[in-house]
């Protein structure tokens, strides 16, 4: 059960309102957001709303069956619309390019990628300055000298930046830099980071596990709304199986299963899914038609020269041509629920 | 290596190919189909062409590093096309619809899919009268029976059949009823039954294993084509992951991948891969924009009465609109490769 | 719901029954194996066992809540034993050895087999005539010809024979000279296959799939029971998984699990689940600790001149000592029970 | 490769191996444990060893193919022991038990839980006091105090400790009270939570990850080496697949795998892999049997009033019967190699 309260309520209908329901045998959870107040009753027993329905401050209450309660879609049927400032926002009723390199490099690097992605009208630069690395011999990211040089440029030129980030302690340190936070594939069951991220007040995309359920995606993201912060975005991006013709197998079903379940934006990754460069704009466009909000993907003026995952990097022609192509995608789909 | 042959070569000068190969250590298979003739080498010495280039009846001699050779694009750089007669063909530049119910029931129920398909243009239809099921004591099709009232009701109304094969006994007695002998996921590897479908003369749309890698399925064609007959269709249905929110995971990737190592047409089954009737839709026209040559797809009158597979079939109004956005989209799609 | 009939039932009294459980709603299939007659009825009603109870010509009446049902423990709670004549038999309170090598090769190659057999006292010989093969170009087995070259050589020297059978045709060619038929994993739900086996009198080892669920096993197995045979014999033989550093993924869990659900024997293939040789005595070590009732498993004098699965194979020094292993193994776990 | 050092090189012959090694080409990285001290070169060109093998404080040079260097057994023949002091210690030629609740509760539940170990003579207790937990509203455990608790009545009776850590900033926390840190499978891929634990003079058990690969398991391990901690346990315990009947599908191939790739210590955890309490035994038997230097299980005074994994863990009666019969079962394997 879901209470969605004004954050005006006075101190004393809060309290009566948990009391009667905490009579019920629940277990009441405080949420806070920028946007709202909330609180999550866990419990079995029938409630007659109509018992305490009435009490001053609340807006409304919810039942949801689901065993995630803020981000289903039970409660909040109008698709959230995550906001960056600037004119720039994602989900519902716009679609959304976020590109640039694997790792941030150089100065050149980021201004070559911002200058792309300005010609292209694309809003928002990804690139890695903490690069998770199964060998602790592989280079690791520039860190936080390299966020803070391409938060300069970015900045000048009226480019958001998202950015991974892979442990708490980074949080604070990347928090003046980063426009969203990303979380990675082997930290989206990381609760402490979720719990820690759910206190800042930035959006966070969540990359689905390496081998995680869409449901377990659903739960990391209930752990950052209900510690405070329900600017969200899910990302799909491939998951572990047997086959070994592409990097991961990106799971297009998921997409329009997470937008059903949630009111949350769902993005795709189509770069890492199929990690083979000349398919990755076919598994884009195909993200798009199922549903995506919007596409993140990794471009670099010189793919083969890139630190990393060169392999499935775009050049900023194929770039170009791709997004063109899923405006034109998404457009038709638009057309199609007209 | 593959030899293409004239179909009029001497046998002398056929014997002397054959020679000049096996002479070189390699293992040589003769292979006819309708369209054409072929010698097979397998080996890893290095063969001189010029040795036995001018031989006459030879058209044209290719190297082939993949292990699958006859289905593969290293020697065929142009997309086959499949004929079905009629004016009626399969793969690339035009996009194919299969439609149809999961079972065939009856002749009410067969008329009604007929005239939906003739409202919507569609050419080929669907449906099981052999039914592969878990348990022994599920419905399993009409059999023989079935597919000549079937058979008998499509003809008259020029729409073609496509409908699964499920074991050797089965392949003479379908033949006259059936343009297309399906291949079931359970199937893909039934060696025997791919062997014996090589000696028929009508198209054989193989559906990947239910965990079936790419080359499998590759595999599996060349089988059919080995044992000679080429007029082959691949086709994704999904593959079995660990993720329980959807039937089977359907591998987009696997398109793109698909299309590229053979020069066979895919065809995209998104019914059997998402199994959620009001999200067919959208992973189809993902399947479309991913570069399928087709969709087959589950439609039936009242889906909440078919026989097998309700939940996850289509209406005829769904169908319709589906249909529609289906080619909106391929054209599209075609846009970006003019 | 599983009656149990005797043999000598009159037919008024099969039709009495046969009527008041169709009465109830209830769908019934009457099975008539060598070992015993039994009607399944599949139906949600509630009955009243006590309403055709007390006909004359009734065992007993189980209900069984699992979907397969004459294979089920719920209504059999004592193991089955498979006898192979000759004092040879399979399934509880003996272990059973299953060796030979992957493919039948040669008369020499069948008599060193035999013969180190004989040594180790190992009565049953496994070897491949019919061999799947992704590959349309690999070696496929000697045939027909090799299993009746080694039933004379087997025969003579007191083995018993288990081959596998690839399609329907093969079966009554075979049955002369195999004393088990074998399905292997990619025939696991080949349905037309194992009803036939069903209409057979010889035992049946059922392999996993490939990627084949517990309950599809105890599936197909209810195919053969309910055709008409009950003499059954599960297989876990390792399943696919993206794990890649051993050839197939054994699920050790499947072992105790079958146990549980099935009365069926359980052995397991450790050949094929690591693929690694020196692996393989670890590897079956563990399932006889497990709770299997045998091990099949890959011997050959010279596993590097092996025509196929060389690298899975043992020679006969590591395969007797693997013998006395497994069998102080299995004494010390029935120790455990005792 | 590596190059072991003797921890009194002087700075001079230190450089001057650096620089040989990384005039090569090759990058070096200097890594210090309380046990030895090495540099680790990566790098393609060859080396002549004998060009810097007789500089003084060398002690000696290895090539290691694999790219993980410090956990391989390629440098490393004799395994590795982990000593917990007291006597105790993990690893070959010893078989230890890890056993006691998933969840720390109460004093009571604590001291009942050691009494058990201490009957049994058991010497590490396994207990989670920071739990990680899909839905951010389930029980996340008792924290640091809880942990203070059991490690005052765990001292007392000589028992050792081993805890979950799920962050960087719980581990100076729980150092003064864990005897083993514990990385979950969730955190097995948590790059930054790995190295801090290099930088701790205790042991580390690394749990497999949720979908990780025997590969992704030794790196991780590296990361806690080359930051400088090489008591280092690997664990297993069940991989994520298709499966529905066990919780995990615990991947038996893995341990003698992992045995021969490292030379760490391999413990396997039954109770996470199949997750049906009556089932346990047969899994922890069988691990034991593949080569497992211990188990790792859960056992509570009253699993049904367990906080948390009540369905999977055992009673005190049926974990003393596992106890003796794992001793048995492990002498026995001994005795086959003796």
């Amino acid at each position: 059960m879901i209470v969605q309260l004004k954050k005006s309520i006075s101190p004393e209908h809060l309290e009566d309102v948990v009391n009667r329901i905490e009579s019920r045998g629940y277990k009441v959870t405080e949420v806070n957001t920028v946007e709202g107040k909330y609180l999550i009753g866990l419990g079995k027993a029938e409630i007659d709303l109509r018992e305490f329905g009435h009490i001053p401050g609340i807006i409304d209450i919810h039942r949801v069956s689901d065993d995630y309660k803020l981000v289903s879609r039970k409660w909040k049927v109008k698709p959230s619309v995550v906001d960056l400032g600037d004119g720039v926002s994602i989900g519902e009723g716009s679609f959304t390019e976020m590109a640039g390199p694997c790792s941030i490099e150089s100065e050149e690097q980021i201004n070559m990628s911002l200058d792309h992605l300005l010609e292209n009208n694309v809003k928002i630069m990804r690139g890695g300055v903490y690069k998770p690395r199964s060998s602790p011999y592989s280079f690791r990211g520039l860190g936080i000298d390299g966020l803070k040089l391409w938060h300069r440029l970015a900045k000048a030129k009226g480019i958001k930046i998202i950015s991974e980030v892979m442990q708490v302690s980074q949080i604070e340190a990347m928090y003046p830099y980063v426009d969203v936070f990303q979380v990675g594939a082997r930290n989206t069951q990381n609760f402490n980071l979720l719990d820690e991220l759910g206190r800042v007040d930035k959006p966070v995309l969540i990359k689905r596990g390496i081998s995680g359920t869409v449901d377990e995606l659903l739960y990391s993201a209930e752990y950052v709304f209900s510690a405070g912060n329900e600017k969200l975005i899910l990302c799909e991006r491939g998951i572990r199986t047997y086959e070994r013709s592409s990097r991961n197998t990106l799971d297009i079903n998921a997409i329009p299963i997470l937008k059903e379940k949630s009111h949350l934006p769902v993005i795709a990754d189509p770069s890492h899914a199929i990690g083979i460069r000349r398919h990755v704009p076919d598994v884009a466009l195909a993200c798009v038609m199922a549903g995506a909000d919007g596409i993140i993907f990794e471009t670099h003026k010189n793919p083969e020269e890139a630190f990393s995952d060169g392999q499935q990097t775009l050049d900023f022609r194929e770039s170009a041509k791709l997004i063109r192509a899923m405006r034109e995608t998404y457009a038709l789909r638009q057309s199609f629920y007209a």
